[in-house]
């Protein structure tokens, strides 16, 4: 570590676990790169308030320069990672344009993140979308307002109800916000905007194979989160698997058997799988991975083999700690710490210790559950523990101003600010992809720019 | 008029002149429909916001249903109108899906407004794209933001500066608006967003074939406009015609002769051209168009040998008045106000009479210039009537508040909030039309799913 030029960082991912382990080391006498395929920090949390037309991207997405701004030994890299050589210690990333970028690394902290997990049947993500970027909450933006467009345009009743009826698969914290979020809009925020509907007859289906919605909080929140779920108009559909997606139905396996549910509109929550580097990484070493995807790491989050190179948040496996941001943050600055403490020459293996912070979930406006060191939260009080965390947490005093603006105007007001649908969506996606004819159109795009 | 059922009123287009028509009419005895392309009435003014990062889609185009939520004798159309039958009284238009509509109408008042005009040329448009919708100013942003995105991943200092020159053909209000904040996010919001370019070494161009910027504001305010111009960093080129665009760069004929200027990101403000609806309205009626396409109406803003069928704001062409939104307002009010008087009984025919409440145009952060009854003003002073204008006419009263937030925070501050490029934008759009390459072209939809 004697060298005369600065050790070099390379941080693949600019989520939760890559940004703070950038911003930790601000003042340490390293060069980091910072590879993200796209410009901005999506703050996955709130990603659902983009998809319901409460924040803007804008408020949810902070451009990762800007974030970084007073970083300058941090470069980020708009780039998509392709490939590791371990051996060689670079990364390998394709660039929009040009020739692609080979970046040496001393240290290497691979953040990128997971997707949606289809289990095998990854054809049901055309009309199921999931939520975990800003493209996807802005596809489901326009596909939920424009359900209820087309649903105006209908004449036929049964045409109309299955553009009225929405399913979310996977009652986990973003299935649950989601299906909430879908209700209030259509019981609320949509009232007197329509003519011909009743945006309140929406039907919002939650479905989950399980016995509970938002099993990991225990049993006594879930008993309360169900009565508030309902509450809200979400109809709770518990043991029920979905086994097909078409464009205009879902098959569901209940408890009563099968069924068929006509609807237009699905949204997919119901598994997560680690970014595919991550099986990259555990063939070139000796590391496992599990049935999702997550790289099994040393109890530092470093790789066998490779104490320079740190798997951490959502694609680590390590002591079964759940894929959450608070997760991300931590083994992303205790990567980063380990990275400070070598170059101050403490080479000491330290295992992470994840700091549980609790979890929540937030049911509808003004009301959450809240699970911290055992003590079990519900209803406004724990609404208000999970606005003051997610402000604090929110990127940017600009961006917490108006979330909370926002909040307080959509929740006790009744608007939702951020309902446009491009042109370009009418035309590429939302029909195209909720009913099933090819995306492009003839027709669709004619309509477009006719 | 002593028929039973209501008298139908059609309007086409929820711009300035069809919003304020519609509004107009909340208490009149009346059944209103009114078509439009998209779920939302575009704040045109403020379009450069949302292209230059500072205002977010929804505070700048809220949602026709949300603002006609209390006039329920309006039904909003999401349709595009495709023809008049003006002897049965009809008009007929095409939806998203589903088989087209034929609405019938006792009134009709036509208020599709004007896009872009490229003189003959529309080979330009997709390589400088205008500002006339929602979708033109998110690909705008795309581009803008994208490009220094390009120019930092450039090696080569001349493909850099192609990057890092913008030109904006055209110095009217919103020319002048475009560049001026392009000028400002280069040299103050950017500020250390970058390691390899210095984003203020960007070079904005704003070429105009006439002698001043903002011509139409008078001598004085454009000797001040063209030095608040000139101060921001926008280099004028006046007396400059731009005679071909291509990918990568434009080909300008001056007052040296023609000269060929490298650069990736154009914005079209040169010219505008009515909604070819007028020209089909000119057709089935003895009403001539004027070069741009705006129909000839009669003083009470009819069509010749149709009184029941109203031309109003950029379509029309009435003594010179210009394409402006206080025209656009004014018309559309005057024409539902006459289609009430004449429900009253009331059947003289009135002039429209336009009330000039002058003109303004924003120069840069805390400098516009205004005229107003031969009372010109410029500098602070006029930025700050601007401001209180344009918080005035926005929709909403949320959209003040947040308007009157970001303007403070990016104008006294420095970021811009609003700077997401989405994934979807990188593959099909920003570099597809910036650089030439085929839309949809392999290795761009590779780099966005991969």
């Amino acid at each position: 570590m004697a060298d005369t030029s600065p050790h070099r960082v390379v941080i693949v991912g600019g989520g939760f676990g890559g940004l703070f382990a950038a911003k930790f080391l601000r003042r340490a006498p390293v060069e980091v790169t910072l590879i993200d395929r796209t410009n901005h920090h999506a703050f996955q949390p709130l990603l659902y308030q983009l998809a319901t037309g409460i924040l803007s991207e804008g408020a949810v997405a902070p451009p990762l320069r800007e974030v970084l701004r007073k970083h300058p030994n941090v470069r980020v890299e708009l780039a998509n990672v392709t490939a590791f050589d371990l051996e060689a210690r670079t990364v390998a990333a394709t660039r929009v344009l040009g020739p692609g970028l080979s970046v040496p690394y001393d240290s290497l902290i691979v953040a990128a993140g997971a997707t949606g997990s289809y289990f095998g049947h990854d054809e049901f993500a055309r009309f199921a979308p999931g939520m975990k970027t800003v493209d996807d909450a802005l596809e489901l933006r326009a596909r939920i307002f424009g359900a209820f467009e087309m649903a105006e345009i209908e004449e036929d009743p049964e045409a109309q109800r299955t553009w009225l009826t929405f399913a979310v698969i996977g009652a986990g914290p973003t299935g649950v916000e989601m299906a909430g979020q879908i209700a209030e809009l259509s019981r609320r925020a949509l009232k007197g905007n329509f003519r011909r509907i009743d945006p309140a007859s929406a039907q919002v289906l939650l479905f989950d194979g399980g016995d509970e919605p938002l099993a990991t909080f225990g049993d006594k929140l879930c008993a309360k989160a169900t009565r508030e779920i309902e509450r809200t108009g979400v109809q709770l559909r518990m043991h029920s698997r979905v086994t097909d997606v078409k464009p205009d139905a879902i098959v569901v396996q209940g408890p009563d058997g099968e069924e068929r549910i006509a609807c237009h509109t699905k949204v997919w929550s119901a598994g997560v799988q680690a970014s595919p580097l991550g099986a990259m990484l555990a063939e070139a070493t000796s590391a496992g991975t599990d049935r999702a995807g997550h790289v099994e790491v040393l109890p530092d989050c470093t790789l066998p083999g490779h104490p320079e190179v740190f798997v951490v948040g959502d694609m680590m496996a390590l002591n079964g700690l759940p894929g959450v941001a608070e997760v991300a943050m931590q083994s992303g600055i205790h990567a980063a710490r380990t990275i400070k403490r070598r170059i101050d020459g403490d080479t000491a293996t330290k295992a992470f210790v994840y700091r549980d912070l609790g979890s929540m979930a937030t049911i509808s406006r003004f009301r959450a559950i809240v699970s911290f060191k055992g003590i079990k939260v519900g209803g406004f009080l724990g609404w208000l523990m999970w606005a003051f965390v997610h402000l604090t947490f929110l990127t940017g005093f600009k961006n917490r101003w108006i979330a909370l603006f926002k909040w307080l105007t959509a929740f006790v007001g009744k608007s939702r600010d951020e309902r446009t649908i491009t042109m370009q969506q009418v035309s590429a996606r939302i029909i195209a992809n909720q009913v099933g004819v090819k995306p492009g159109d003839e027709d669709l795009t004619r309509f477009a720019q006719g």
